[in-house]
């Protein structure tokens, strides 16, 4: 059964809204036989789908797995550029890695790399990413941005106003951003972005930005470690989210902020990740990645160059361009 | 016979400066058979070196061919830390791309690749680059410098630096630099630098150093259109300059200046760059990648992050972080 086929005929069920569906019906508009028919459902039914077959009436879809497969993210999907082209792996060691090779290798423009599980999910830092199977979102997007690598940081502070946009579109839930990227609930972390480029000096040859998103995780499953640090949409709540409409909203989203950055409309982008920011206006301490403090200081704003400047305590403003931040204690 | 036995055989040719080496003093030098002396002088005869051998006199090197392999640049080279581990080619499409591959699998800082030529050499904004074999130097050096993306491009001026300053050091010609990193000589290009990087948004992963020179190139060995704009060191008149010599040269100078880099001394860096620059003070024309003119104005000044500062007739300054500079006719 090719993918395609199974995205038709989910589409075809999407479109019932859960009534029926008559054999006919969808044989006319797969263009196959009523026996090819029957083989499809039962493809479905493999994955995980409930469908209900009846004489007379013909098929319904009672219930679909929480899948992030091509077929799911495929159907209904309102992009116009990003997600048109999915290379789906039920396991991978990391999606930036492999959208890297497949960019190397000439992918289009808003190729998206999606993941059940990560087994070497990789975060900023050169730190670790955990992506256990059916329980979180890993998925990276290729983009091929005409910047030159100095303005490449806006991506990130663009990708966190999609995502943190896109869990409040679909759950309700504030999400919040802290500088760059991290969308946090509650001072929690929710999801983490890593972006990466390759370049010359002058152009940006692509980016892929990386996403992972903690949906379904239970406390246990966290690594010990960031268990009270981290959270997921189940843990604030939201546990009906389902995976494959969470990364469509993230897409749409991203390719709007995509959109505005290209189109010179970068200020309003900065506007949004502004009004979602966690961080600005707040007491701050800044680490390095080897754990020394950079500065603390008051996190006053966000520059165009994606830069948080940081008032110290003897009135001078650093620009700081890397790190961690953490919110100091009063 | 190891390339590490042809350096060291080398070695002692070059300590004797010409004259004899006896078979014993070879024998206990590289701690080999008085045969196996015999067999690595016919090894090194069959490259293309004249080894004169004489009874009781033993052996003395009377030419040496101008080769780019390994065992020429390690003779006598002075680096500490560049050009330690060298990946040779008699021919490759482009020792970046391979520079790239290998520093992806983790080769180490300093790690030189070098070709005797490139079948698909790249230049800068997507162009090509020719490397005739035997005429010309592609080298590529891989850097892991601890910068933000955005510091990187002081890298690639340092290596204009480099270049420039060995070009001077190893012939005495007027080499000159053109922003941001063309090297000429008397208004003709003679070496391009290419420099690429591979980066999370707040920090590089690697930079890979591409430098391309027209050391032995006739002018009918060039590309008709560029006859008028290129230039090699034989044809200003230094047509002796060894090929090897000149590489050990530039990752001497390309050493100190990376170094002075990451030790903060950046300014002197730009110090030495404007020292040599052809650009500044002069009326230029700016093109874009699409040949669209971007600016016109005075060249007036190089900052920190590598951008040309262009003031234009309304007196308004621009930066200017990518494209093609041309003289503007006055």
């Amino acid at each position: 059964m090719t993918t395609r086929a199974t995205s038709d005929l989910l589409t075809l069920f999407a479109a019932a809204e859960g009534g029926w569906v008559s054999g006919e019906a969808i044989s006319r508009s797969l263009g196959v036989s009523r026996t090819a028919v029957w083989k499809q459902v039962e493809a479905l039914r493999t994955l995980g789908y409930l469908v209900e077959a009846a004489p007379r009436k013909g098929y319904r879809l009672i219930a679909r797995p929480d899948l992030i497969t091509p077929e799911e993210v495929r159907t209904g999907l309102a992009t116009r550029r990003l997600g048109q082209v999915i290379e789906y792996r039920p396991a991978v060691g990391s999606t930036n890695d492999l959208a890297k090779e497949l960019a190397r290798q000439g992918a289009p423009e808003g190729l998206l790399v999606l993941a059940d599980q990560q087994t070497a999910g990789k975060g900023r830092m050169g730190r670790s990413w955990a992506t256990p199977p059916g329980a979180a979102i890993a998925m990276s997007v290729v983009l091929r941005p005409d910047l030159p690598p100095y303005l490449a940081p806006r991506i990130t502070l663009a990708a966190a106003v999609a995502v943190a946009e896109a869990v409040r579109d679909a759950t309700g839930l504030a999400a919040g951003i802290k500088w760059p990227n991290d969308v946090q609930i509650g001072g929690r972390k929710l999801c983490g972005i890593l972006t990466e480029m390759e370049a010359e000096m002058d152009r940006v040859a692509f980016v892929v930005v990386g996403i992972g998103v903690n949906v379904g995780l239970r406390r246990e499953q966290m690594d010990p470690a960031f268990r009270d640090s981290a959270t997921s949409l189940a843990l604030e709540g939201a546990s009906g989210t389902r995976r494959a409409a969470l990364v469509q909203a993230i897409l749409l989203r991203l390719e709007q902020a995509y959109d505005d950055l290209l189109a010179g409309r970068f200020p309003h982008v900065l506007d949004r990740w502004r009004a979602l920011s966690v961080t600005l206006g707040r007491p701050v301490r800044v680490l390095g990645v080897d754990g020394q403090v950079v500065v603390e200081g008051v996190a006053e704003q966000v520059d165009e160059e994606g830069a948080l400047l940081v008032r110290d305590d003897g009135g001078r403003v650093h620009r700081v361009f890397s790190g961690e931040v953490s919110l100091r204690p009063a």
